[in-house]
């Protein structure tokens, strides 16, 4: 039987053996809920990576994770400002409707937004500074920006300045989708102290994935207002992701934090995808900051690289998308980069 | 360094060994979300325990577990019927508004209920008739029970029967929080073959609890109408529910049904809370037909007990909650049974 | 033909002369929404009768009035108490629900509340203090009381002063349904220019009803707090209840307003109703504060009495309840108390 | 003092005469909310204009009229096409997302729309068909259409049926946002019987203006399924638009349809618009087919309009929006005519 060789989604991969460990340790804890001491240690974990208080709540998903801060910064007759192509608008099944009961999710198309679905302060003043205070028409409570993008570009520190400026001048709150948060601070500091705060930068909610990167079904909400994050416990309660065995989430994400394992994994993804990225030359529609390829191929190259064994999604008519991750095999890599360079 | 013997929830109870051999196992799938094997065998492998077709979906917890399959029968504008005590009123930290969009729960009390927080078909009219087709007031348009009930008691097959008419009477749909519903069937029909649908009767859904059972994360929604179970699968996603790992879930609960292990655990741990029923006699406020027992026992004997390194929670001033599990100690049992006896 | 003598509710009176006259001259007024200068006035008219700043919107019914004002003091995960019989509970159709997103009605019954469905600190204290911090349990965010009472009791200033203490002790918020609070203005303090600052007290908001006492359709929500005025502001018009003719809205509450009408309206009402009061002598269940009685009478004296043309509605198998309103005839009150006198 | 002439809105139109005669006479009725015998009339009366069954609700606002029909086609985890330029999508203040509990409003732009902000069937499927069945993504459920358009633009009878066709062969609910419904309907057939059931198709749902047209305050929500209806009942209510002197209501609405006055109003609306529309000539944006128009003048040129004393909408940097209305004197519409050939 021959071998697929998996560049399809992060999603997929397994979990990290060092995850496993952490939660078959977790057997021995033994109170419900968060009141367990290996939860009650993140939001002081979450303090140390970023250099400034915060807390650190699991929660199952990133859709959950985003959406649960969101509904504490937009109140329901409002909006959050996000990319025409961010994931809570096209990919989350309606969550955004859901937890924050109807408000709106104003969009930056290409007009308003920067390159690969990068939100930028002069795009969403072009989108909200028109209609402020028409009472018909839905006011900006919030902004969401992806870090890593859904196009796998990342923001600089001195572009997330710029946002938590702007977003200060409107009123308006802050969150990060970091669904893929671990490959933007590996692109911006390697295994460096700094790289957290670097890729987080003044925001004021962020959603820090672990799963695609190792863990099993935990994410963390990192609330760097205290308020906010009281309002969160009520509201994860309320949707039904407080688990009961909480303790096993918190295990995942303290064996990710531990030894920067959340760092490593994303370096060796994004090396993978930079050594992908180089074979690509010409044909990358963008520039490869995380783990992210999307790749201008033709129907009948991407029928030859899925014959010889490389299974990826195709995006639009005339390219492909790759993404690698924690697993991704070193061969698997070279033979994809190869490959694609003797197209 | 003394030992606590817990009896305070099978809610803190770890993770059945062959839980986590599954979960391991479950590595090696790798496709997301809800498109694994394991994931499409859980509507076969329910069908063959309840004897009739139904999907089943994984889901984190019982409160999101009762709450999708409740708002695909209650329109927002509706109500659900529902004990006073029912957890979905009292702690399940305003689900049932989010859920359902502020349809309300609708309260059966002591007046209208049966024993031990059950519900009664004459109880429910008698709240329900009464209102009907007024504009003015919310109108019923579905039930939920729990089995077994927020006091430990079953419902028997022709109670569940009689509501499932009742229901069908009035156009209601019929939902089971099951959070305890092995233990339940336990009761029913020992590890014969006919416990499930024995203690399942006629409903249109069931929320399977596995989790204070032995899983780690990963309760059922079992939906005998197609219709809804498609509901139900856009709703889980839109919540947040729909794990990308879903696969670490179905293993979950594939394990537990393995061998009706499901069973075995929860005849443990009913055969445990039996043996310290028969040494409560009078102190007992309701029947033990479960893994949970209210006794009542003055501040000055729990005291006693706590001294002797029994952990339970407090019931009002005179009485206290014991909840035994899959993984209660048989020399504990005999400890606390031994214990009440003597005070 | 026989004339009727109605006492069924104030809520089926026409529209006073005055109030018709006033929207009529409207019609030459042309800004749409509420940018017309009836709408502008109201702000002012409001701070006067008050004798404090604050906000005037008109709005359509008082369901929408007490809702919008909630909505904006309790967030989606928290709760309002109100009485086990408030209107909000159990006569708006789930209009709380809707309107707060599913934030949860917290009942104060017979062991919690005061007389005649009036609430109390202490009791509101017994309600939501034990289950304060858990975050299982919904916590509570505003109060509801209703001025004049479901049973036609009223809060007198010092008890308003009482609950606005204990809200603030508490971080709630504190709302008044004014549905009748022209009669209980008139009852605290007759004609006298203080009679309405008497009958709120000092809470943050009020609905404050006209359409009973002589109004068509606008009720006006009173908000002391300008921010909170703001948020009712885009509520409103999300809600779909700012009207695109508002100034014929503003209009009726001028009208209403002017020479205080309002409370020469609900004077004669409560006089109406105080005369019948007297005859009832022992029937009484609540002591009669405003325009409302509710009168221990049989079947057979129900009976008696409609044979003599009166009409109102049973309030449960002994008891009736009658209204009296703005245009309640002399002749039919002295008839009624006659009537009932003769039992 | 110079009179300014008015084509800003036929939203600041006055109420007719006939429509105030009405609603006086409503005074004597005396049933509450919908009991009375005016509200009683609606079904009947819409059916005979219909010449189909159906029910007839009134309603305060347009906005709550659309949103009340969409919520009963579509569940809160579905989607609502319609145009990207819809009034529901940029100008009701996000009622969809707060009636609908956050279903998704789905867009139709430029590239998926008609002309004029019209929807087409092969549009709709492009935006719809390619998602199908995904649970990631908003699922449509229902369609919603403008009549007469944002654009002042109508549907045919035939591009009706099209996409009742359309919206049958995906099951989706297809409702009409008739806010100006008069005029398409005099735009289809004059004062012609057949006028109403042409410019509704065989639509699920109509939300049928009356108040840009003579009426003060009340829309009808005219439903062609009767459990659509039951459904629509009870929301009312629950969004606190249940008025209880609905009766005031429901005889503007009688008022309208006595003697065609709804066509008559309309009609003459339409008269003017299309003697404006010869004068703009190749200025004109879209053929007018209602009562608006949308009109190509440069700043100056609006300058000049203004300093003549007429008063209109800018519509961009480089055009005007003009609006007749039942009340626009024929004076001001020569004028206005007259002032733009000379521009």
């Amino acid at each position: 039987m021959t071998t697929r060789m998996p560049f399809l989604s992060d999603n997929a991969a397994p979990v990290h053996p060092k995850v496993w460990e952490a939660m078959r340790a977790a057997d021995s804890a033994d109170n419900p809920y968060d009141g367990d001491a290996l939860s009650a240690e993140l939001d002081a974990r979450f303090a140390d990576l970023f250099g400034r208080e915060c807390a650190g709540l699991w929660i199952a998903t990133g859709t959950a994770a985003n959406c649960l801060a969101l509904a504490t910064m937009c109140q329901p007759h409002g909006g959050v400002v996000c990319h025409r192509e961010a994931h809570i608008e096209v990919d989350e099944g309606g969550a955004g409707g859901f937890f924050l009961h109807g408000a709106k999710l104003m969009l930056c198309g290409d007009d308003h937004g920067g390159e690969g679905a990068k939100l930028t302060p002069d795009g969403i003043a072009a989108l909200i500074d028109p209609i402020r205070d028409d009472v018909h028409q839905v006011q900006a409570h919030a902004i969401a920006i992806t870090q890593a993008s859904e196009y796998g570009m990342t923001y600089s520190a001195d572009e997330l300045a710029a946002l938590a400026n702007f977003a200060r001048s409107r009123g308006l709150g802050l969150h990060m989708d970091g669904a893929r948060f671990a490959n933007a601070a590996a692109f911006a500091g390697g295994n460096a102290q700094g790289a957290a705060p670097k890729a987080a930068g003044p925001v004021d909610s962020l959603a820090f994935g672990f799963i695609k990167n190792g863990g099993m079904g935990a994410e963390a909400v990192v609330l760097f207002d205290p308020e906010q994050a009281d309002l969160v416990k009520y509201r994860r309660k309320r949707a039904g992701h407080l688990q009961c065995k909480g303790r096993y989430l918190a295990a995942q994400i303290l064996a990710m934090l531990d030894g920067d394992l959340w760092l490593v994994n994303a370096s060796h993804a994004n090396a993978a995808a930079g050594e992908i990225a180089t074979a690509c030359g010409d044909r990358l529609m963008y520039p490869v900051e995380a783990n992210e390829l999307f790749v201008q191929l033709s129907e009948a190259e991407r029928e030859t690289l899925r014959a010889q064994n490389f299974d990826f999604y195709d995006w639009g008519a005339d390219a492909a998308r790759f993404v690698t991750a924690w697993n991704t095999r070193d061969e698997d890599t070279s033979a994809l980069a190869k490959a694609i360079a003797s197209l």
